[in-house]
């Protein structure tokens, strides 16, 4: 299926699954659930955002977690920013990789960032041409697929939005964001390839929700088109704003099991990330999701059922 | 992704979504649900089993379910049996379409009926045999992929199998079970692919379950490699009786949204399915499975986050 044996999992978990709990998450049990995750070979991770605290209260000790993270040598730490001035302050405290965040639809962007998709793209090729040289950044592409606000997103749109920030940055990684779940593995396996084909050198990551039961399939989809970088949530952290009860992110134990199962490499210990998703999954107020949790770890086995 | 434009979804909920639910439903209850099915759009159902009513309580009215099931005069009803003499009784009362069950793994079938898959294959043959000229039959092979207690089952053997329920019968369809959810879409898109080449003009079926999350992509697999039939559980009903605790078969909710996104007509009402599945999910003892119902019936949607 893959023409790759090794697969990135970016790890968003601590940023985009913890991001909707209510309850503040103790500082000290994010440290220590990143600590497990890392140990159990995650080696790239989205794990905080420099945000309005008060818009989002969960992420106010950005600064903590990112100098706790930063002590991990080999991790690849990434900090969300939705806009220039956030990225100051996430450089000021440290950051060496970015992830800023624009949607391909102008209703979600204003929603979620409060400016137009131009004046976001502006705001990011500003904070592209500032960044200091060992600094990496990427570019999270909210509603490449599907928009709450405005249902299928045209793959033409999403491409016309790329060529803007491709001509922003030379660099930086692009990740194509199905926001909502809504989208199908035949419409992420198109657009996929599209970028692959028409954008040749650029580094791109695939960031899928599982709110539809897709989770897995999308992935797999993007990673049969070409893709080597995929992002995924411990425990299926994240729900979904949109349609509460329902789950969010694909979960990363979903992904390794699929993976391992299917011959791709990951360099994660899957017992060890299951030790981790299960606390993820417990934190109060926590929306999880995935199903490998329950399958491994959800009760012991018994017999079969007799029906002759 | 497919070159078809209309695929049979085939609801199985009513025997193997039922089966496992201590607690026994009133038949009046079960004859609503179907109902509600076939108003929804269902044309074909796995409605009941004959089997051992000691081994499995839930089945005791076999034999009400299918007479109610005969009111439908367009509704293909299947009803499950397990042997020669099961599938007399069906036919005693009514049965126009059996699916009779042995399993590629000896360790299964003996668990699950009792005998060698070798003796089950006899019996198959003997029914298929004497079978009336205007009765259907179906084999739905289990553990096609993993077994429970072996693991991995290898594609070589469930092609010797394939061959010899091939010899016994020129007519019957063959559903090929992922009983565990344990297969990866790579291993159902090579065997579906093997079997359309080898065994042309033969009808197939692909039955898959959602414990570990690939549902949806394994049918899409399936789908993919040629298959037009496929089978799913209202509600995500099922379990699974290995891992208690973990959703089972892949839900008919999820199979129908994602196709109809894609394109792919199945003649069913999303929406009048929901209203059964919701009732369904809701039954006393159900193990209910799923996204879609939870996305699109789980809660209003609210505000987006956000973040800047």
């Amino acid at each position: 299926m893959s023409s790759t044996d090794k697969i990135t999992v970016v790890e968003v978990g601590p940023r985009d699954g913890f991001q909707p709990i209510g309850p503040f998450i103790p500082t000290e049990t994010k440290i220590a659930l990143i600590e497990e995750l890392y140990k159990a070979g995650i080696r790239r991770m989205e794990a905080t955002a420099f945000v309005s605290a008060k818009a989002v209260p969960q992420m106010a000790d950005a600064v903590d977690i990112l100098t706790a993270c930063n002590r991990f040598g080999d991790l690849d730490v990434q900090v969300l920013v939705p806009s220039a001035r956030y990225a100051d302050q996430a450089l000021a405290a440290g950051a060496m990789h970015l992830s800023f965040v624009l949607s391909v639809s102008e209703k979600h962007n204003m929603n979620n960032v409060r400016r137009t998709t131009a004046d976001s793209l502006a705001e990011f090729a500003q904070t592209a041409k500032a960044l200091p040289s060992d600094t990496k950044i990427r570019l999270n592409l909210a509603t490449s697929f599907d928009c709450p606000f405005d249902g299928a997103v045209s793959p033409q749109r999403v491409l016309e939005v790329v060529e803007g920030l491709a001509a922003a940055s030379a660099n930086a990684e692009i990740a194509l964001c199905d926001t909502t779940g809504r989208t199908t593995p035949d419409a992420v396996s198109y657009l996929c390839r599209e970028v692959l084909t028409r954008f040749p050198g650029r580094n791109w990551a695939f960031h899928g929700h599982d709110t539809y039961g897709l989770g897995a399939a999308n992935v797999l989809a993007a990673i049969d088109a070409g893709f080597t970088v995929v992002d995924a949530s411990f425990g299926g952290l994240g729900g979904c704003p949109f349609a509460p009860g329902a789950t969010g992110n694909v979960a990363t134990e979903d992904v390794v099991w699929t993976l391992h199962k299917m011959g791709i490499d990951t360099g994660i210990s899957l017992e060890a990330l299951l030790d981790a998703s299960v606390q993820a999954a417990a934190l109060p107020g926590a929306s999880a999701g995935g199903r490998v949790r329950a399958a491994l770890r959800g009760a012991q086995p018994c017999a079969g059922m007799e029906v002759a």
